[in-house]
């Protein structure tokens, strides 16, 4: 069958430049409408459409470069790594769809990270995201590609890649098509400059399950999964139409509850499967508590144990005296 | 529309004799495969079967007897309660699905529940189980209606409460029929002397919302819960033949699985009903780890806080060890 994304870079690539340097960015993203479960494993084309904030300065630098020693090359951080290092080994592979197209080029990827290591969020959005921008700007195809198409690329990677090629609240919508070419991203192009995220790390000691492994373990295994795809799809709709309100009253509630919806397929799964840990419930029932004396603050959670909090600036003093650990971000505030 | 339950006391009540001091047990008992969702709500017909285990000497003892003043009396624990106390006014409640066929006849109702504090379960289901033995036998009825019926009868009090008439493992049928004909339970006769039951109590602030609260805005606003009634079902069936065939290996996933899929409906409730706190959390990973160093005990809750652990005797030193404040329970050493 054929796929829309790598038809996009072949025809993208008979126009390519000689490989040249080229450095891009990215903000990571936290979806407040979850992405959770695939129709299409090898496209990443997903079973309902999702809807997210961008987190401003938090993301992935990444420089792609012809390699001047004929062997790719990949660092993190500064750091050089070892080509089958889980990292490099699906950078690599991600640039191979685009080098299946030229002459075969040795690449030096450079990554560097500016999430902090604290807030404990994957970077995966981020980095395919940049990483896309890269590998088009290093073969001269920025002027060739649209923003929507290498989000529709970058889709290969990592589907919330999809949603970080912009600042802002980004849309992904899931598409009908097999082939995947209706399902990218696009921004909803608007300002809420009192918008504001602020992450609650918690610890977990051994790693937990990835979110590809533990989609795919809560569709195949959970009862209550048939039920998400359509509810996810309504929430996107109302959670768009919230913002584009900027009616805070309506989206907050709407956030939290698609997050626990999705939570709850997950604790469904069998065996369970549960990236919440007693930590994470703690911090939920303190935020409970104090959204009773007022507080105005909501939680997202994602697959992991952290708790991300969306609140408006009023609320900021109050969310950080609740919670001083909060990694606070002011999403329209672009770097 | 005619009730089952109803039609049965009536036809009963026409051999009644005259009231006279009658005084009965019935065992508490904690579902295994749990009842969560009614189809009727004057009825407390549920929309799924259920299987439980009885508490063998957990429960509530009640009499009943003609009142000597001409005025009703309820009693609970020695201590008088006024009649429009929720317990009293319950009681009487259901003590008039009785009256309304016999000369108007002043009672007396002694309660006593055995169930400790501590260990924080409800008594409803013990309490009317209790209530409609010592009813009838109140009204010498004793003859006339079976153990299934009574179970039937209780239903109108509390559905929980048709699974207290025996000890042991007891299942709740659905039933089909609009007018609760075929919705009462029977035991499943089998005694598994190995089996144990550890009750480990959360302490929870504030007085969380009653199950059939609970349980009906579930219902009413949980996206998930649609695929629940099948799902409880079948695990109903499984269960019932884990059990029939001692293989509890295969019994202990199921019941945890069961219970954590029902929480999840409640976790995607909007707004979300989480009886869980951060506590029982805590319980359930120290469960898990303990699990992944070998403890065969699985873990299974209801509308509340409390973690109830099932586990075979051999297992029980353990449970001992690893949840010093444990509450055990031998169901099958009666009392």
């Amino acid at each position: 069958m054929s796929d829309a994304a790598k038809q996009l870079i072949g025809t993208a690539m008979t126009s390519a430049s000689v490989p040249k340097p080229f450095a891009a960015y990215a903000p990571s993203n936290i979806a407040l409408s979850k992405y959770w479960g695939k129709r299409d494993h090898a496209r990443n084309l997903p079973l309902n459409s999702s809807l997210s904030i961008s987190l401003a300065d938090w993301g992935s630098h990444t420089q792609v470069s012809p390699s001047d020693d004929g062997q790719d090359h990949v660092t993190l951080g500064g750091k050089e790594l070892a080509l089958d290092t889980p990292f490099a080994a699906k950078a690599l592979r991600f640039a191979d769809l685009f080098r299946t197209h030229a002459a075969s080029a040795p690449l030096r990827i450079d990554t560097n990270n500016t999430i902090p290591t604290a807030a404990g969020l994957a970077s995966s959005a981020s980095g395919f995201a940049a990483l896309t921008r890269a590998i088009c700007g290093c073969f001269g195809l920025t002027e060739t590609l649209s923003e929507a198409q290498m989000s529709l690329i970058a889709r290969l990677g990592s589907g919330s890649a999809t949603r970080s090629f912009w600042h802002g609240f980004v849309r992904w919508d899931k598409g009908t098509r097999e082939d995947g070419a209706d399902s990218f991203a696009h921004p909803l192009d608007l300002n809420w400059p009192e918008f504001r995220i602020a992450i609650l790390p918690v610890d977990v000691g051994p790693k937990s399950q990835s979110s590809r492994d533990g989609m795919n373990h809560t569709v195949v295994t959970s009862p209550l999964f048939n039920s998400w795809p359509d509810q996810a799809e309504a929430d996107c709709a109302a959670i768009e139409s919230a913002i584009k309100e900027q009616d805070f009253e309506t989206l907050g509630p709407l956030v939290e509850a698609n997050a626990l919806a999705m939570h709850a397929t997950m604790q469904a799964a069998r065996p369970a499967l549960t990236y919440l840990t007693s930590e994470s419930w703690t911090l939920l029932e303190r935020l409970w508590r104090a959204r009773q004396d007022g507080l105005r603050a909501f939680a997202t959670m994602d697959a992991g144990a952290n708790i991300k909090l969306i609140f408006l600036k009023q609320a900021a003093t109050d969310v950080m005296e609740i919670f001083p650990q909060a990694q606070m971000i002011d999403p329209f505030s672009k770097p």
